[in-house]
């Protein structure tokens, strides 16, 4: 199957946001009709959504709570932007998508990745990318980059490194899971070395 | 069962708080504990939820969006309200819960009821209530009410005679469907005499 809806998933400082950026800048040098996006890539709806789960003094938020809100985000996001972009025929890169649930709601919380995943099912309809780009690190490595990025903290990033190292795992185990859909890609290394391993899977694909 | 987690539901302009405002009190004279509440019920973050529910710049979301809201608004105040309030031995009565999504986003807007029952079932993990009131009034009786009460207009009373009509109709229908918990009152009468249909069948069960 060609792919069209191409989502990159991984830990915090991976490294997902340097590639895109390579990726899309090649899609642009090669003419082909692409159409970069992430969670909540300018719906208002998605990103007032957003706000509601990032807001640092919602320490009372239920974790299916925040399992549902990042499903209608989701599923806004993906009527109101990913959708009309594909049917006007470009392809979609798109940072985050479901795995994301799976990996920090579904397995590092422990709601469970069946349950997060029925959950989503609904909130997408089914909708699922062709190819998943999963870019694998050691948990330290990317809080490394994310400490020296000196990028604003948000309530994600204020959680313990045992929760990282959860999302991890929960990663990986939705690799093997979903191995039909998922190449993981081994994360270490110069941008340039992890992004010729990523072109090479997704040029494959096109 | 005895009824301890106890919900009113009607479309707009059914008299549900003028009839939960007289329970209060009964309950308050009889010095039975009881504890009222209606989403978001004085928990921020369900009310943050609200808040992009019924913004009326909202008119681009997406109807599995706004269930998927209305379904994490109604677990964050489940857990912090309702669980805490049952668990101190009150009886819980609650403005409004699941069977209003079933009625609005299930039936009404067409998604369908047992879809929303569903994500409504993972939102609640199956906490139902004992016992649901349905006050059941003709739509036109309902809307003529709201509009001499002149309440704040917010994005769903904008909403077409139409669909307030269907809402009604997808009561009906879940009334039929789950009658095991779900008592149906005719609405139509002054308050006291509704109340007092209300007030027969609540005392009856607890």
């Amino acid at each position: 199957m060609k792919a069209r809806f191409i989502t990159i998933e991984g830990c915090e400082g991976s490294g997902k946001t340097t590639i895109l950026k390579k990726l899309c800048a090649e899609f642009k040098e090669k003419n082909i009709k692409f159409f970069a996006t992430r969670e909540p890539g300018g719906s208002k709806i998605s990103e007032q959504i957003r706000n509601v789960i990032l807001n640092v003094e919602n320490t009372k938020m239920d974790y299916m709570t925040e399992a549902l809100l990042y499903a209608a985000s989701r599923r806004q996001h993906l009527e109101e932007i990913v959708k009309p972009a594909l049917n006007d025929g470009a392809i979609v890169l798109c940072d985050r998508y479901l795995d994301s649930s799976l990996a920090y709601q579904g397995y590092a919380r422990g709601l469970g990745i069946d349950e997060v995943y029925a959950i989503n099912m609904y909130a997408t309809s089914g909708f699922l990318p062709e190819l998943t780009i999963y870019i694998d690190i050691p948990v330290e490595v990317g809080l490394e980059r994310i400490t020296s990025n000196n990028r604003d903290v948000n309530r994600l990033d204020l959680e313990k490194v045992s929760f990282h190292s959860k999302v991890r795992e929960g990663y990986l185990e939705i690799a093997k899971k979903y191995s039909d859909r998922i190449v993981t890609i081994d994360g270490v290394g110069t941008p340039d070395e992890v992004y010729e391993r990523v072109k090479k899977v997704i040029f494959e694909r096109l």
